[in-house]
């Protein structure tokens, strides 16, 4: 399973004065604790449409001056996603996120996915917003998969974002993303599954105890991708205890090294 | 689900003391402190063969002098539950733990469980010892149900202790008990299930971590009853995280009640 590291988004206020003051070393400190801490994939999100897309060039071009790690490219707009492209050194290795069933985005992204043969994440949602249950979630993902295979884009490298939602709206939700993991990894084997984690604890206190309680949850329902916050050592140390149980972990040694190393943090 | 307190157990030095020098305050501080914590039951094990019967009546009527949870009265031996049973007030809610195929124990605690239509803890196994797959201890199961259900016990009665056994001695031990628990309900939906939770991080570093890693993983899984330490603040959070999460928990009212009580440790 990778991890996709959520900080470098300017949601967080120090990210978005980082950007708007063009703080080199801020971002680059995000980059780096993240890539320290273990994480896969970098996701970069630097928000509002003002000036988006130069941003983005922007911030892509000061992460890579310091890890190489493969950033995810994280805008709805496809002119801000194609900006961040232009300036990333490894292209192929460079995530696209997101498309939804929407005309414009899926007809902005998908050549330059087919182009670059790189990861393409899709929100598992229509015009009509998130669908209501897994069952019709699957038919969603039926019809984007219908979409990027007709594009000639081979499927493995699709990830279906199976829209984890707040526990706070209703009952059954966390089930709900269980439910729908397991069945679109059952009904499209081809295929891979992302979820952000942080979702489902919106609206609660102790967010952090939520998270990590689900992220066992997720890992054995079988999802290919999270995004989460790796700073949060005790998620971290959580990662690995599920790890270890569920067989991702032989003979426990991750688990028993990062114990030896003091990053077992509980 | 039902939480079963584990403390009052000589394999605890501490405990093994207080039963030796009769020390009530010891034993009675455990078992009050448990209650706060929130269990269900209680259970109660004094060990080595030496005076178990003897001890036995002594622990349960020092603890009945202050809580009126039920005890699960915890033995191999067939003549030390029924020396428990002997003083307890009430009997029809006392849980007798446990038996086996084997025949001595079988004969031994029938009779009892019967006369007081109690909770009864069958361990799944036979005279080989721990089937090695889930499917055998469906097996084993399905023989233990025959002789209880001869016995004219009411099924529902019946818990089933799937064995969980640590992570440490092979790879798919989490995951068999999980798919132990998950086939144990399907092939008989009348009888429930009850696991050790602390067993699964035998030989490990930071059992806690493995133990509350684990923890959401069985109440999904549909556990009915789970042996497990209450007086682990950071465990009893995430139990709580973990209801919420699984909808064991409307609208998150004991989750956001037990934040507002200060006791949500993590």
């Amino acid at each position: 399973m990778l991890i996709i590291g959520e900080k470098i988004n300017t949601v967080r206020e120090g990210i978005a004065w980082a950007v708007e003051k063009k703080d080199v070393e801020t971002i680059q400190k995000e980059a780096i604790n993240q890539v320290k801490a273990g994480v896969d994939v970098l996701d970069v999100n630097v928000g509002t449409p003002l000036k988006e897309a130069e941003n983005m060039r922007w911030v892509v071009k000061v992460i890579q001056e310091v890890v190489n790690n493969p950033l995810c490219i994280d805008s709805p707009s496809p002119e801000t996603i194609k900006a961040g492209f232009q300036v990333c050194r490894d292209k192929k290795r460079t995530w696209a996120n997101s498309i939804t069933l929407e005309k414009k985005r899926i007809e902005g992204l998908l050549p330059l996915v087919k182009k670059y043969n790189c990861p393409l994440i899709a929100l598992c949602m229509d015009d009509k917003g998130i669908p209501p249950t897994a069952r019709k979630r699957v038919e969603v993902a039926r019809r984007i998969i219908k979409v990027v295979s007709d594009f000639d884009i081979p499927l493995d490298n699709l990830y279906i974002d199976c829209l984890v939602e707040p526990i706070s709206v209703g009952q059954g939700k966390a089930q709900q993303s269980l439910v729908t993991i397991r069945m679109m990894k059952n009904t499209f084997p081809q295929i891979k599954t992302v979820v952000c984690l942080s979702a489902v604890s919106f609206g609660l206190p102790e967010r952090r105890l939520i998270n990590r309680t689900f992220l066992p949850l997720l890992i054995e329902a079988r999802v290919d991708a999270i995004f989460l916050d790796p700073l949060d050592e005790t998620l971290i140390a959580t990662l690995k205890a599920a790890n270890t149980l569920l067989d991702k972990d032989e003979s426990c040694l991750d688990y028993i090294s990062a114990y030896r190393k003091g990053k077992l943090k509980i």
